[in-house]
């Protein structure tokens, strides 16, 4: 197998495209070593002094010559074609490569008019780079073009297919370093082109960085041979390119005809998918490049005695004593003026109009192309009235239904009325988790084989699937970093393996919040099902409700965590969710068959409030309880109502107050939290002074973390999941774990004073009960039926 | 490029050889129907009744008939050649067939004693699966041989190569679900041949089990091309082998070749490296197996109509209507009958001799080696004294020292006394976090190209580097559930990438400590440093504390978290862990310089009781102090001390009490954990009602969570991370945050009464100070030196 490489000769730059090109990038390369270095005299007008020098030097020089590389031949490309092109820049601590070409290419000037083409606008953008009060070292939602930070390795291949999805004219050209290319979720994004569908989405070039180090290692991909690393990308599924060099003059005319070979082949795989286009599967061979050069190239070969270009030396700053030691300061003066920056910068520190002709203009330049603003090119979704998908209850606590199930009806006309910006991701979990009914209206999109045995798979659909959580959450995060809507829906358990990824975009989020001209985005929405409390058949390895732990640690102005106890309220929460911007929303739900609580009406007062008293349940008459029952999530919400009917049966003079909780953030003070309650409605709602017992979905510690400044909080005692569980039945899980309605009753008898020897033989019965349902389920596998049948009796 | 693929006429199986492992295969399969199906009935004595079949159906049968096949295949590999082998099983729910054959081999019964070789024995076995009371449907640590659960996807192939290292004779056979095969940390993986040293490691033979479907769905690996295929593994490094069919016989002959053929290639590689071992880099071209046979093979075809076997239907219960449905009940009969039992079973219900004939004996059989069982050939690490390495103090608070840099060199001496047993994990980050020491007696192994430029790499070396912290850990697990030592040294914010896979191997924990024939095995030790407080430079996105709120999730059998302040506390906490069994220990500690405060014998001590009273920072005298200053972590620390500082020169009357936390765990009740404080002890350190202010080094809520059943709770305030942050100096990192010495000092004056209007203008200074500080850095680009440079006067 031979990897693709193009005959030098027949290389397609003039001279003077080729000294454009390289001038250019020779620009770049001034204002990344400026940035890094300095904090004055950036046009080098008198010789370097120390204290033009930054006293702590965080950059990263390794990376960015190959990123401006990239950049400035792009732009040649965007210009002589016309491509709609955003840049995915997947190396950590690209930032200052990446910054200094949207200010060469005039658009960081227009957003941030202070840093503009003068002098003092290029003093501050040398000043401003990791600085306090200034810009991080990453391609952070402060640079305008990016839709991928950087730095937390592995997802901007992922990114990049997001973005493409929907986009048929869009070209995203990604840069994985070689370094990310070690990393399991980057290595499981290749196979992305699978998915990616030629008629109705854009492509993706990946550009493969091989500089051959990390930051203190050589790198898997720059030690194997060039036949292995070929036949790897092969098959992968790509047509992989080499371009491999040190020498600026031939890696430029290699670059340009590889580059142009690669739109030429685009053009033609798109061209030829679009004329036949017939409904059958193509894959068609992308082009992909490895761009082999040195690390740090054209910095210092040499400091004190080691060699640094080509090296992990080059990763961060190749000389970092040029505050104190003078042959360091020589040195980066030697450096930067290599690049002839005079002739680079006019008098005023402008670049000069020659340079100014090799970007494209407006929203041609991929800093300021919409797409990488995703905001600005949003559309709202056309939500179809959910409340014509409700489910018809009879009576409260007494219809059965399946709560995604009946989500997925909603889902399917959602699709149907947004056939180009929604889509749905899953780890092949969306028939199991129940939205099947949207294969009434769409499919899997897939471009490999399909057999006739296959069903709801074709090469266009609404529908993402693929066995990895980080795919699924990666080619969200691109398709809503660009304008589109999304739901990820996956077990609970399993949600974890995208810890680090939520980490991240609500970080980005967070900060994109401050940026004035960043559009808001579609919220980040999860559909955790298959939850902790129904992993009862696959066992203790799929028990794990913390990934709402791990979502509350980020700030209040982006999470939200709802946990709807039935069909209706989950339709009124998820449209809400698919309504809102510029947040992370979690929603926690069943599956399996169980009662319904809400009419459609009530579930839309519910979900308004958020959490509220269940009168209906409650026998406190409106007046002050003597203990209140709160439950949030489905399963807590079935215990703590078939705890309230024994304790009216069997406790009739007991006052009980039954709170239901739907959107967790109420729990906190509105201090905290701009859902939070204000102390006094809180009060009203738990009392200031009577046991709560509160069922929760989760880990218990949950709740007390919520409710600890509440002054009720002494008396709040909370049941939740305690890592306890196995492969059982679905009661002996809740029994397992305390949560289960038996032991609730023991609870308030153990809780609520002067409730008198009728109390005490209640509370027996309730150990007997306990021991019942479990000897049961040991003999016969299932539960008992008075348990698995029980409903509220109206 | 060509799979190799073996001449079927040449194919080493005699007839009896080929009925053997078909027979053996048989019985395998039937097993696995019946633990899937039966309560009873378990030889067919009689005609299958509905009262026979269990009522919930939990099993999966897609993925068993090929697991059974490649274990009887290996059984007859390992007879004939004396291999010395373990079977990592990749595919989730693969449970039933795995303890099918462990059964058959003896060693179930031997451990389970009533699950016998009889009528009765096979009854329990079947009933007892995925049952209450029973065992899980994946490869648990209830079932011999296992030391991969498998279930969450992904993790198969690093937990074999971990189980390799350091292991030169054993052979790892891993099978990989072409569904797993989709998944990041899996496609991560395939390179872990890069660090695989085939003189003093055994061997990884990967077998990607090609069935072609998941839950739903087809997988991407069956629907790709042949050419592909190959060419992708050929570009990991391997040399493929594709077994193909669906006729018994023909795929009994075709993998016994291929089997042959690969032990023949992997015998052939090491002896030849093993003889001519000169220190050179080389990376054998190991056999791979693409093992492609239908999925639910030899089961129902079709079922109502539609097509199972060899289908995504046959992914669990091939026939779910078994007690309501006459047919189906007479279907699953014709299946089990098919496999002809009464050829397989004696009249007692044993496997018949000739069966018994074909696995190997003793330690031999896969399910009885004693490395996946690791604890029994754990062998202690000798451990050099900590304390020769201690950082010797001129006073508290005055000396600088760099905790990890100290670490470094003990751990170099841990490395040079158990040159066999012991490994360091880390994503690039060994040197970044400053335990370079350990490449005076060590390198990296790696067995790719070998620059000359390149430093401590070496094809064997006791630290293993890739950017994947999925294969870090991976490897880690693997390596301890095979009797090792190990430790994984990361970013803080970066170990939420494998939030997931801690899940897991807690979980895993926790089961097999219920589990007599289970030995304990060497904690999970995390080294976590670059944490939250030093990641001023790298910016917002590499900030997060919050992996320890995920540990503390987890059981508190299972869990430790350390946060010690200084090198001699880390050192000391860290000889700790590394004696530790069967915990999971987190250790957080600074990289950079940083003042040094206990003495090696205070810090011994201090490790100890986990928690203690500064009294040599304190002014209560040992009286009641006015307020608690409780600190953890190094910075919070360093914080508190300045606070304190400020404290007695500017308000020499309050009497403070600077208490320091070491081991969180002791913040809970005794109730709660092991290490936690009795309340008496609690408020005798803490106060029953004085004001407390908490510097923390996580999240403030981790705190109150510890310590809400505490009677002062309502006095703890605490002072962590807030999620602000950005690219700026390590003291305005803490500013941002309100966790430095001003506010602390601040938070005093706020909440302790009756200081006077002494206190009033001291707060001013306060807010002054802080302001001065946020100006001093935004001008100069550092930290104001008398912040920097502060230390304790003594």
């Amino acid at each position: 197998m031979d990897t693709a490489k193009t005959d030098r000769s027949s290389a397609p730059l003039s001279a003077e495209e080729l000294a454009l090109v390289d001038a250019y990038w020779r620009a770049a390369n001034y204002l990344t070593v400026g940035q890094i270095y300095l904090l004055d005299n950036p046009l080098l007008r008198e010789p370097l002094r120390p204290e033009h020098v930054k006293p702590r030097l965080l950059g990263h020089w390794g990376t960015s010559p190959g990123l401006s590389l990239v950049y400035a031949h792009l732009n040649r490309c965007i210009k002589a074609r016309g491509l709609d092109m955003i840049y995915v820049c997947g190396p950590g601590h690209g930032g200052p490569a990446m910054v200094a070409n949207t200010w060469l290419e005039g658009t960081y000037p227009e957003l941030y008019p202070s840093v503009n083409h003068s002098e003092d606008g290029m003093r501050r953008l040398f000043r401003q780079f990791s600085f306090p009060g200034g810009i991080p070292s990453h391609v952070a939602a402060e640079v305008p073009g990016s839709i991928h930070e950087g730095g937390e390795l592995g997802y901007a291949l992922s990114h990049a297919y997001g973005a493409a999805f929907d986009n048929p004219d869009l070209t995203v050209a990604c840069v994985v370093g070689d370094g990310e290319a070690e990393t399991g979720p980057l290595a499981g994004s290749w196979f992305s082109n699978v998915f990616l569908n030629p008629v109705s989405d854009g492509t993706v070039l990946p550009i493969l960085h091989l500089n051959g180090y990390k930051i203190a290692n050589q790198t898997v991909f720059a030690r194997i041979s060039d036949e292995d690393r070929a036949s790897f990308f092969r098959g992968c599924g790509y047509e992989p390119f080499l371009v491999d060099g040190d020498d600026p003059a031939a890696v430029h005319r290699e670059l340009a005809a590889v580059l142009d070979a690669c739109f030429d082949r685009i053009a033609e795989i798109r061209a030829d998918a679009r004329s036949k286009a017939n409904g059958s599967p193509v894959r068609p061979r992308w082009p992909m490049i490895v761009l082999r050069t040195p690390k740090g190239w054209t910095g210092p070969s040499e400091v004190d005695g080691v060699p640094v270009e080509g090296t992990w030396r080059a990763h961060q700053v190749p000389l970092s004593g040029v505050r104190t030691n003078s042959d360091h300061l020589a040195m980066l003066e030697e450096w930067m003026r290599s690049y002839r920056p005079e002739e680079l910068f006019d008098a005023t520190g402008a670049p000069v109009p020659e340079l100014l002709g090799l970007p494209p203009e407006g929203e041609a330049r991929m800093s300021a192309n919409p797409h990488a603003n995703g905001g600005l090119v949003l559309r709202d979704l056309v939500l179809p009235d959910y409340r014509d998908h409700g489910v018809a209850i009879e009576g409260h606590g007494r219809t059965v239904g399946e709560a995604t199930r009946v989500l997925g009806s909603w889902l399917r006309d959602v699709m149907s009325a947004n056939p180009d910006r929604f889509r749905l991701f899953g780890p092949d979990e969306v028939e199991s988790n129940r939205l099947g009914s949207v294969f009434e209206v769409t499919d899997r999109q897939w471009q490999a084989e399909i057999l006739p045995t296959d069903e709801h798979q074709a090469p266009h659909g609404r529908v993402m699937e693929v066995l990895s959580e980080h795919l699924c959450e990666g080619w969200l995060e691109g398709y809503l970093l660009t304008g589109r809507h999304g739901l990820f829906t996956s077990y609970e358990a399993f949600i974890h393996i995208v810890d680090a990824m939520f980490n991240q975009h609500a970080k980005w989020l967070d900060s994109s919040g401050d940026i004035p001209w960043r559009r808001p985005i579609a919220s980040l929405n999860y559909l955790l099902s298959s939850h902790v409390w129904r992993q009862d058949h696959n066992g203790f390895s799929h028990q794990d409700p913390g990934f709402i732990d791990h979502v509350m640690n980020k700030k209040a102005d982006i999470v939200r965590v709802y946990l709807p106890p039935d069909a209706n309220t989950l339709l009124s929460t998820m449209d809400h969710c698919l309504r809102s911007r510029q947040y992370v929303n979690v929603v926690v739900a069943g599956k399996q068959p169980a009662l319904q609580y809400t009419s459609m009406e009530e579930a839309v007062r519910h979900c308004e409030r958020g959490l509220g008293i269940w009168e209906w349940a409650s026998t406190d008459g409106g007046a002050e309880p003597d203990v209140v029952l709160a439950c949030a999530g489905d399963v807590p919400t079935l215990e703590v109502l078939a705890a309230a009917d024994l304790l009216r049966k069997r406790l009739p003079d007991l006052k009980v107050r039954v709170v239901n909780v739907v959107d967790l953030m109420r729990l906190q003070p509105d201090s905290e939290h701009p859902h939070g309650l204000a102390d006094r409605e809180f009060d009203t709602v738990f009392t200031a002074d009577r046991p709560v017992l509160f069922a929760f979905h989760g880990y218990p510690t949950l709740i007390h973390r919520l409710t600890y400044r509440r002054a009720n909080h002494d008396n709040i005692h909370v049941r939740g999941y305690k890592e306890e569980g196995t492969t059982t039945t679905p009661f002996d899980m809740v029994m397992l774990n305390d949560l289960d309605r038996f032991r609730l009753v023991m609870d308030v008898v153990d809780r609520v004073p002067g409730l008198g020897a009728n109390a005490a033989g209640l509370r027996q019965e309730m150990v007997d009960a306990r021991h019942a349902a479990r000897e049961y389920t040991r003999e016969h596998g299932e539960d008992m039926p008075e348990v698995a049948e029980w409903s509220w009796p109206g």
